[in-house]
């Protein structure tokens, strides 16, 4: 196949397969990025970083062993050898280092691949390019000299133009700092050319870190600010990988356990904001220290960060008063996305580290939502997807790749135990599974903290860490779905008095009845935990809230069903789905097209981290779904009503009816192990 | 002459001329700007601000009385009429609020001309428009409602691209927090739309300031960091009036006097440079204080600044290491103009507050000299000029509009009062003039703090405060160059034993000479204070290394003379241009072309303070400029040696020996009043 004349040659890439010819002599880094195929390099083909390996497979088309290539690429020679050795690499080639000079086809390894790819952690694997707002280049400045009376910086600008094509760039002042002492390094003496630096730069346009010589290392943190929970990641900026997940409380719950009353803490208190936002810095800032530490590092070494969170945190977060977020119109301060240096927000990261914050929707869907539809990204599916995370308001999605749609619906605090007689928040001693026996009407549960299912009266005494202290959000949603399966509950949502004959479980007062989920013997509080009328009419309205708003964007958007839900959130991640669906919670849908997607806001703001497209395709989501404004339809009223009997008062749920009947009698009573998601959190730090 | 459809109408403008036709009910300030008029306008018409007020000479080309422009302009009526009777005004419209109803001749005061000039308090002064970086536009925000789910900053975003044209701008973070609390402001309700506010913009950029409603007072700093003195201009950023001045010692003067003892206090003291930093930060922030204060506000009305300082200044209050200033090649680490936020300084103006820093020449010519070019603008002029900045380095510029040359000349300090045997700075009991007697050889001089000639020996005891405690630096010019003219000193600088015989003050020690200038009972110390032979050589150092840059400059010019001198600088304002052209300083000129321009360095920093032409202006000048290596030019050396000789060895010098031929033969002993350029600074502030 080669060229007559022998001055040009056949190359082919694997695994992309591109192939094409290129003349004699041609360097091997630039001849694949003329095929298309992009090889990583900081160095700029200085053969410093080795990050452009590649794999010669043979020189003439035929898969025999691995060769160095030789008579197809230059010999290997000179600052290649050395690097290769030094490194203890054989069967490869710096590809900036060699000449074609015959027909090749050549590997290249995944690691060598620029542009890596990443999988998006959600219910559907997705690849995502790694092309982070912060990358290093190697560059190699010129020495002053008395006949240029320029600045070191000037060189730099000059040295960046010539070697890396960039141009018009700024630098931060903190690294205009270090610039003079990085080129005096010893470090950056060694250079062939010597003044060797490695710069990060972010978005190619501001230098943020000089580092002498040659380096490696760029690190960023992606942080989901909860409500109840805070979650950062640290990444590695080039390859993608999360080399660390933190979690810890967010700190603002001692002023309030739900958004409005951080609001009203804010209005109340003077300083209240200022303090608010004093404590979830800190705590990201904590957290950067653990996790950087994970990998023996500081929070120095942290360029860039991206943080995600509803409007209220964001607000705090950024030291903006969320008031306006309090009444209607539900006003956020601003809600494009926004770039600022770290240190603007009291973090002490990297001096010159940046930070960017995702856009929001409204003032009821913020930017964690947006990171959940980056995650999830029903607006690439041709299916009609419903997108759901659960808090104190639900923030849904639905809609396909035509349109999404998506609202806010005010759930209240009962999913997350508030309003709840025993209700309690996720922590050891907290019931959070619960199956009732559909005869004997006796509950079986879990506790967090026990491993295995709790079975009242049966055996020996309980053991301490098997007591229960109360009922969190997962738990509840469970029981009541078991007593309306177990008969105990009408599909309206009372208690049988005629239950109260089946078992001394269920007990009546003259006018409502409730259930004894466990006696005093079962508890650390020698309290029996029982579930009321009122601790199920709570559920039946937060639940009514959140598949009324479902309701509504299904009739907004035109459709009768949906095709696969996805269920967001740490608490979204134990709910059990069929349970949920029991409810009437979320809609019928094939149930293996129900899927726990885990802590996807934190997966989103990991993806922008990444991603500077998948930022760009934040704010063009911000801007493309279409919000409702649930509160102000009068079909809302009606749909919610509709929506108070479990599952619902007309709607049919034909998949959930072919699973209770197909499944046998002890099905429910006796399920198998629990489908968790992955979760990068604790169970005692989730909100559910 | 008016339309005879009556449907056009002609209008001229006053005092520009200019003129034109007009559609009937054009608005008159949008007919000002089509006739290429541009009023002042903060509100952007809405009749609020009143800075577009006309002066309706009459409607119909006879100049008659004032009128209101009957009949020719649409009657004075709702916002505009409540506005002129608030205000007491008469005889003036708002051009906003008027529509074109017949032929006008309009006037337009100078207050309601947009754009501004400012005069260059240069040699010649120069007219500069005024146009900061930094400006204020009122702009009404449309309500937030239910149906727009956008924050408040995208709706403002929105009303500055339909008001005001302004597309793309961002927002600090610390006017996003004042945001809300603006918009529900009663001032910002008062709006006739509602949600008025008045924004300070960047570059029209970045918004960086918001208050409620309509709002006046956009203030800027203009800061010269001198090695030994701080000036600082408060000026308003609309009208470029200079508010305040206000001057301080640099702190860094207790880490080293001159500049290289600070760049090796950097060196050698751990946090030396940190230390330097803060120092001059420290005392940036009083001058602001005080500034402010002078006009009933605080720092916090300071919405932008500039700075210029020598290179060393600029590296130590940008907290750069100066190291590389200290050696060959003298690189600094920037020599661009740098933008900034003032905070990251820590100065605590307004906290969004911007800091522009002019771009620098070379090593050893730095941003105030780029600054003392804007202001002496020797490249706008056809005459060879020659701008001369006198300080332990001299830095020197020659040229005209065809091109510039610059180098810095290494005076050393004797010209500050240093390694001159009782030299001193400029304070009280410094002598600063001096005459010598020809015949009798006999002094007079003035002394900084005392209001007259001191004569020794002449008349009763001496005052405490005529009584001298050394010489300072213009002291040291005259009282050699007066030496030389009394012919106590040889054209080569000996003291002459022969005048031992014509006066007792001139004694002799066998190998050299001295001169007594004040005797023991005339001193603060009581004791004599005399020149010697040293001394006059420490002067013939230094003036002749600033001659032979001149020369070199010359050379590389191709010229053999120059039109015109500027003296800038604080020092260059007290030195006496004959006496310095007798000393042989200065080349041989016209005396009436030599001035002495005062603090040029202040005011160039004034005028990029005032303005963005000019901070462009800058930034051309310093790529523009040709920068002379003089201490590696060969011909330094030669040139050098010939400029030791008072006045020089060989050059000739017509002008000076007309005027000393012309003279009366007592003139230069009893000279008229000091010709002293008005100075920014208190004579016991300056340098020299």
């Amino acid at each position: 196949m080669s060229d007559s004349g022998n001055n040009t040659f056949q190359l082919v890439l694997m695994p992309s397969g591109r192939r094409g010819a290129v003349p004699r002599g041609t360097n091997l880094l630039d001849a694949c990025r003329s095929l298309g195929v992009e090889l990583e390099s900081i160095c700029g083909g200085r053969q410093t970083c080795g990050k452009c390996q590649v794999i010669v497979e043979v020189g003439q088309f035929a898969k025999h062993a691995i060769t160095s290539g030789a008579g197809h690429l230059s010999p290997i020679a000179g600052v290649e050898a050395a690097y290769l050795e030094k490194n203890g690499i054989s069967g490869r080639r710096l590809a900036c280092a060699a000449e074609v000079t015959g027909d090749l086809l050549i590997s290249v390894p995944e690691e060598s691949q620029a542009r890596k790819q990443i999988i998006a952690k959600a219910a559907t694997e997705r690849a995502i390019v790694v092309h982070p707002a912060v990358r290093l280049v190697y560059v190699e400045s010129a020495e002053a000299t008395m006949g240029d009376p320029r600045g070191d910086w000037e060189r730099l600008e000059d040295a960046l133009a010539e070697q890396w094509k960039l141009h018009g760039l700024s630098i931060d002042l903190r690294a205009l700092r270090t610039l003079q002492g990085s080129l005096r390094s010893p470090a950056a003496r060694q250079a062939a050319g010597g003044r060797g630096l490695t710069l990060a730069l972010w978005r190619d346009r501001e230098v943020i870190r000089i580092e002498p010589g040659y380096a490696e290392g760029a690190h960023g943190l992606a942080v989901d600010v909860g409500s109840t929970t805070v979650v950062a990641h640290l990444c590695d900026l080039r390859t993608g990988a999360v080399l660390a997940t933190e979690a810890a409380m967010n700190p603002q719950v001692r002023y309030g356990e739900d958004l409005m009353s951080r609001v009203s803490y804010g209005m109340t208190e003077p300083q209240g904001v200022e303090r608010m936002h004093r404590a979830v810095i800190r705590t990201i800032q904590e957290l950067a220290e653990k996790a950087t530490a994970a990998i023996g590092r500081t929070p120095e070494a942290l360029l860039d960060a991206v943080l995600v969170g509803n409007t209220v945190m964001q607000h705090l977060f950024l030291g903006l008063d969320p008031l306006e977020l309090g009444g209607a119109p539900f006003a956020p301060a601003s809600s494009s996305s926004y770039d600022l240096k770290a240190r603007n927000l009291g973090l002490t990261f990297h001096p010159a580290a940046q930070l960017h914050v995702l856009p929001c929707i409204a003032g009821h869907v913020g930017a964690d939502h947006v990171a959940v539809l980056l995650a999830e990204a029903p607006h690439q599916r041709a299916e009609m997807s419903l997108v759901i995370d659960v808090g104190t308001n639900a923030e849904i999605s639905l809609g396909n790749r035509q349109e999404v749609l998506c609202a806010s619906s005010p759930t209240g605090p009962a999913f997350e135990g508030a309003q709840i007689t025993h209700g309690q928040r996720a922590a050891p001693g907290a019931i959070e599974r619960v199956r009732i026996d559909p005869k004997t009407l006796e509950p079986r549960y879990r506790v967090i903290g026990w491993d295995g299912w709790v079975e009242p009266e049966a055996g020996p005494p309980m053991p301490e860490a098997a007591r229960a202290t109360g009922i969190c959000g997962s738990g509840i949603i469970e029981i009541v779905a078991e007593m309306f399966l177990a008969g105990i509950l009408s599909s309206d949502g009372r208690i049988q008095e005629a239950a109260t004959r089946r078992s001394g479980r269920v007990r009546w007062n003259g006018r409502t009845g409730e259930y004894q989920l466990a006696g005093p013997n079962e508890t650390a509080t020698g309290k029996e935990i029982v579930v009321t009328q009122n601790d199920v009419r709570a559920i039946q309205l937060a639940k009514a809230a959140l598949y009324a708003g479902v309701k509504l964007l299904m009739a907004h958007r035109g459709v009768q069903g949906v095709d696969r839900i996805s269920l967001a959130g740490a608490f979204g991640s134990y709910i059990d789905p069929l349970h949920a669906m029991v409810l009437g919670m979320i809609p019928d849908c094939d149930l293996s097209r129900v899927a726990a997607v885990g802590n996807a806001a934190g997966d989103g703001a990991r993806l922008a981290l990444l991603s500077e497209e998948q930022r760009a395709e934040a704010t063009r989501l911000a801007g493309w779904v279409r919000h409702v404004q649930t509160a102000t339809e009068p079909a809302f009223q009606t749909e919610f009503v509709a929506a108070m009997a479990i599952p619902h008062a007309s709607d049919p749920f034909p998949h959930l009816e072919a699973v209770l009947a197909a499944r046998p009698a002890d099905e429910v009573t006796a399920p198998g192990p629990r489908r968790r998601a992955k979760s990068t959190r604790s169970r005692g730090q989730h909100g559910g």
